[in-house]
């Protein structure tokens, strides 16, 4: 099935509208596709807990964070296909009012951080993150736990 | 030893220097922390590649490679701790002026790519990202090979 095949693929010829002929994502893809995003939301969140333990250079605390916002902004987007499978639980489009307003929380909240961090640096955004980063609630109830 | 202690953490105490108390950066935190840049640079890379593979939606080309750049700006930091390790040959620190010439190289054809995708979307971008990502020329020297 298509789910994310380009508009523009679609081409009028002869007045026969044809069908787009480029590879067209199926299922595996969208599992794959959202995977790359989280891990992406995964390696950033692991990176700023690592500045905030001290075992990270401070410097880059706000672009951690600023890649983490830009990158929690395109997961609802990974999300809307309906294909339960990887580490998505079938919740996921069964509440999907429920699942996209966190989503979407999580995007306002994390761009609120960024820019507490962009202007105020670390110390003005350090005692926000708990808070802004809403992962374990969120997966405790929509991830299949790891084995 | 502390690599990325932060500055501040330094505190006079009764005319004596403190050593901070804080959690300190080891060598296994140093490699942590840029494995969790070179994995989200990964993750991303892999996510613009399914795109233009028409596997994933395209209107999120241009934030995928805008994140790409800004994490690839990060990545020179990542590395300057010498601690060979995790994936990283040692010729990292051997060669550092060519390595790092490679990673300033790597952060300024994404950022022009970014640029590309932003301002002309993705059939503008398109013809420019085999050169702009580097990954496995700069692997092919530097990466200890995966088993």
């Amino acid at each position: 099935m298509s789910r994310f095949s380009r508009p523009f693929a679609l081409t009028a010829v002869s007045g026969l509208l044809i069908a787009p002929v480029s590879a067209l994502a199926d299922d595996q893809d969208v599992i794959d596709y959202r995977q790359h995003v989280m891990k992406t939301l995964g390696e950033q969140a692991a990176a700023i807990g690592m500045i905030l333990e001290h075992r990270a250079p401070p410097e880059n605390f706000a672009v951690h964070v600023q890649i983490l916002a830009i990158t929690a902004a395109t997961a609802k987007k990974a999300f809307e296909p309906k294909v339960p499978g990887g580490d998505a639980k079938p919740d996921v489009w069964a509440k999907w009012a429920d699942f996209a307003k966190r989503l979407d929380a999580l995007a306002a909240s994390t761009a609120d951080l960024a820019k507490t961090a962009k202007d105020g640096g670390l110390a003005a955004a350090e005692p926000k993150v708990a808070t802004a980063l809403t992962c374990k609630n969120c997966h405790d109830t929509y991830r299949v736990p790891k084995q």
